[in-house]
């Protein structure tokens, strides 16, 4: 329901009805609520998105061949799940209020994670640029998401990917170290 | 509103409190109600963007420039604005249903003119690596905010923006044309 319609679509009267287990039991698990409730699944799901990079950055193709990956794979499911279902992190993250602290500090470590799985995996010249590029791997797969749901289609993701893994191709340390590549005008 | 908790937090009560105006206002100048309002307010929303976009792309600083001053405006516009503050389209599309076809079409006509109007301000090659590479743009930015939000920081727009600066100027059809530049390994 998160990825559907975010955190504020998700209404515990639905929750319980998609469950079908009795109120009692939602309040007597999770007696925090619904703040509660997002919490702990964000966090489960937080916790799937260092094994899944993995699996694409998996040492074996190139961080260019993991990055076309991730996208088209996201793509092909996206379409393949009714191009209806988002990112849980993401759609929670621009529904939260001022006051939603807890739910902000689940989305920002997820995040984060998130950032630094990808950057250890890229094969860019220094730790900034890895963080940096990881930055924008992570902004493009959710801004993807966004663009796929209002086009119905996932090909946003595989446009972005494709220049994604054009982009560390060109700055891959190896190609750059030989002189092939071009180093970026201004720190990275 | 629609930029601080999307489509599903901004309550018709709410709209009317923040409005000032009786709730029979409300309904006698959007008999719609709350899809008016909304398809409504995000066509406004939409309609400013090409004329943002070309304060930026202005045709005196190079696309590289533009895009770097874009995504540092945002940064800068976001922290200044409270950390809290999305772009509308974004949270309004997270929050769609399935039944939601008339504010989806209206989502997805503003970001089709948003990276049409971009991609026509890209020295990039072709049609299709303009169109493509305007998508990561867009993309990168809407997802910037969701990075931002989390993080109560505009770093991650700035982190993006460096790249996608330095990844037009490496791709730049003047210099790709004069044998400096590479091509993408495959159509962009």
């Amino acid at each position: 329901m998160l990825r559907e319609t975010g955190m504020a679509g998700a209404g515990i009267k639905e929750i319980v009805a998609r469950s079908e287990a009795p109120i009692g039991s939602l309040y007597h698990y999770f007696p925090g609520g619904k703040t509660q409730l997002v919490t702990e699944s964000l966090r489960i799901h937080a916790a799937k998105l260092p094994r899944l990079m993995e699996q694409f950055f998996d040492g074996k193709k190139t961080a260019a061949a993991a990055l076309r990956a991730l996208f088209d794979t996201a793509a092909d499911g996206f379409e393949r799940g009714g191009a209806n279902k988002g990112c849980a992190l993401g759609a929670v993250t621009l529904d939260l209020t001022v006051s939603d602290t807890a739910i902000r500090a689940v989305c920002r470590q997820a995040f984060d994670d998130w950032v630094a799985t990808i950057a250890a995996r890229l094969p860019l010249l220094d730790d900034r640029s890895r963080h940096s590029f990881a930055v924008l791997v992570v902004a493009a797969l959710e801004g993807a998401f966004i663009l796929a749901r209002a086009a119905q289609s996932g090909q946003p993701f595989r446009d972005a990917g494709e220049w994604l893994a054009a982009t560390v191709s060109a700055n891959d340390r190896r190609r750059v170290r030989a002189g092939r590549g071009r180093k970026p005008r201004r720190r990275l």
